[in-house]
């Protein structure tokens, strides 16, 4: 298999810091694979929650993801310090596409790196909706 | 977006069944997008099981994901019943490329499809080895 | 230590069967023990909203958990079957205090055995409500 | 019911902190009640392994949970940073009987209060085993 390259440090604007959990650690002691798609969902709706992009409680529009994917480069484990890295891929009419990658605290090289897709919809009816222009500035901000 | 089209029943030669969880349900009262990959972690690895492709308590020789990916089409929630569809779609010297599809019980058109690649390696060196002919002959049962 | 006494199939008029996952398995090659409160979470759920006592989405009043525990007696682990216990300890004027079992399937003797009081409240307001009487009557069936 | 009191920041000589993650959040919008025993656990195995009381890979000696329990006073939610605070409340030949405390930072008092039972066994026998003088040494500094 030809496989996408590590990111690495400098390939991100934007990032989140985590910790790891102890039943984060499956039986082969290491981060089980769906553990990574934790961190980047929070990392992701982190993003959008400290620039008031989303009120997940109280707002008509949401963003429900459509797709995502990882390739895993090395193992990860409870207890590592992470951090995820963001940047923004693609903006569409109402869709936005991340890339994101996972590091070791420390290490400049990701041990994972993923995409992740999220459409902004109504919340009631699920309805994809025109993303504003203020959110389009501010994702415009971690484009690359 | 151009999207995969949601496979249907007949796409795959494997099934498992499992059940939803109440904490499946994130804020928006559906399956966080992370489940999907629990479940489909879970189909493979008991395919493996069922099929004395795996002791991962005493093999030498362990699978582990280097790449995993899902579209998601509709909304799932606890308490739904599932299937996830299986077929191999990629047979390597040492990897294995799965198609999965996960299914509301009883309906016929998937709510989300995945892929999933697994590396066979070597439990201590974590290196890659050649997957046996024994197993390749159970793995050519479900290709498609 | 004294420890509770590991309760029987017998101890229970209500049974929850459900599957274990891939990811549940902890480091140690067992059920993690926070596993055990996410299937006695499902357990309970499932039986108000098999007997319409619940409605998460619609419903004006909700029952939030305000304590649990859990006694371990025997390790579970994936890929085992597992059927979860109920029945009815207690009922107050607005809580109600299961006591719940964790079985593998086809064994008499629970490998756990736990407590779990739900207390109804207002879905805005989060205030205690009086739970109705034929509620109370439906928690009677599985009462002893 | 009369309920434990919430403790205070002063009740305990250990803390552990982490951040919480989207998939933390169940449909009610808060914690769900099984993530702050994933926190207890992350907790308590930290303090383990930043005193060398546990290597989880190579020890032949583990400790396995036999009994965990927990009071939920406030509800917590993503994104909220947290603290678990610890204190050993018994320390008997092979057991240690853990108290926890989950506190949303910058507040004083406690969200949930926990318990949290380790039993030191053989890894391959999982028999009891006796908890040496240096490990006792270690609890000793954050009993109370």
């Amino acid at each position: 298999m030809t496989r996408e390259q590590a990111p690495t440090l400098t390939d991100f604007p934007h990032y989140w810091q985590g910790s790891t959990r102890w039943d984060d650690n499956d039986i082969y002691g290491h981060l089980n694979n769906t553990v990574h798609y934790k961190l980047f969902d929070t990392a992701v709706n982190s993003f959008l929650l400290e620039h008031n992009l989303l009120n997940f409680r109280a707002s008509e529009l949401i963003y429900l993801v459509v797709e995502t994917g990882c390739s895993y480069f090395a193992e990860l484990a409870y207890p590592d310090k992470l951090k995820v890295g963001l940047r923004v891929a693609r903006l569409g009419n109402s869709s936005v596409t991340y890339k994101t990658g996972l590091f070791r605290d420390g290490e400049t090289q990701a041990a994972a790196a993923g995409h992740f897709v999220h459409v902004l919809v109504d919340k009631e009816s699920r309805k994809p909706t025109a993303i504003d222009e203020v959110s389009r500035a501010t994702f415009r901000t971690i484009m690359s």
